[in-house]
């Protein structure tokens, strides 16, 4: 069974540049969580936009048939890193249905804040 | 009456192996939270996905009519546990219309950090 | 202008029963938010489902035209209170159109800990 | 591309009065996100419901073209500022498609915490 939409869209983006607790795990981060249920690799391109300046991106990667990916915003390196204390949002675009939800976990300080939601969808 | 709809995503899962404070609440966990408003029970199976293998489940669990349960994923055994420090994502389907929230308790440090989301729907 | 629907639901509803921090603040709640953006009073009736007993309320509110009130699901007494340490889930109906959105104060640790998510609408 | 809608609900504001940490980063906050990923400048206006009285806006905003602007309502100033300690709501209308979220962060306690959600659309 295939569930899901093939545009995805986040507004809310923003990556501490601190952190408490040992790394990677309790790193201040940002997760896009991919969920393709389809027997079919589905190939997403997610667009980074900014306040001041033309959009980033795409970001390509590829979520296989019946996987999910947790695609950790913080290692991202192409075409360029995502910049820390800088305000941002996502357009996520796939070839193939698929579920989108957005994380940040926040450890600024010495006990983490979580926050979760599921992306807008059209 | 009956609200809801029959298939239900979440893409974000994972289970913090540690935990801090008194268990079994303050564990950290994970809950797939299922409203059934009609009057017919409801019958419903979880799939799990994951980054490097093949799907898991069904898990099946019924929701009476006019009943809520919390399904903590901590909990579930047949056919297999879901395991910690690895990511997941779940599918829910059910033979009635249901609404379903998932929330995760991370309490791996020592104040704990909550979030939640009403799953994506078809 | 009028935004919203008449039906809401949310799967996870539970109040924990300790609290650290001055009341009524921080004392552990939940509450339902609703927004009537229209010129007409809303009616809404909430009702609650529980994991093994038949369902309470209907609980009675108002929410005037072009206002919005926040209700402490921890104040409700009419039919009855709401239990703490239960697991439950809420209906909201309304006569007009609202929006719905439920969020959960945890503070059972020294530190609270926030959670919301926009109900689920028909 | 363009994503997104022209009316949006938050059911729940609130912004607390206290902080602890570095300001402003760490200040007691609600943001609304808007992302426009479309090629044409998005007017938006926020009006802002009470319990009380009655409405208080529109707050005017510009998002420009593949731009995503981060409110922080706390820094509305016309045409009055956002109250303290109060209950409120938010409805966002925009002449063209975007998509909005909204965040709080809670600094009253030591440690913060965090809640989001994408707002709620017609």
């Amino acid at each position: 069974m295939t569930a899901g939409k093939r545009v995805w869209a986040i507004a809310e983006g923003y990556i501490p540049g601190e952190s408490n607790g040992p790394a990677p795990a309790m790193t201040s981060h940002e997760t896009i969580c991919v969920l393709n249920t389809g027997d079919e690799d589905a190939r997403i391109e997610v667009t980074l936009f900014f306040t001041d300046r033309e959009p980033a991106g795409p970001y390509r990667e590829m979520v296989p048939a019946r996987r999910t990916r947790h695609i950790r915003l913080n290692d991202l390196e192409t075409p360029e890193p995502v910049p820390r204390y800088t305000d941002y949002a996502m357009l996520v675009r796939s070839d193939r249905p698929v579920v989108v939800q957005h994380t940040r976990l926040d450890s600024r300080q010495a006990e983490n804040a979580l926050m979760t939601t599921i992306a807008w969808s059209e």
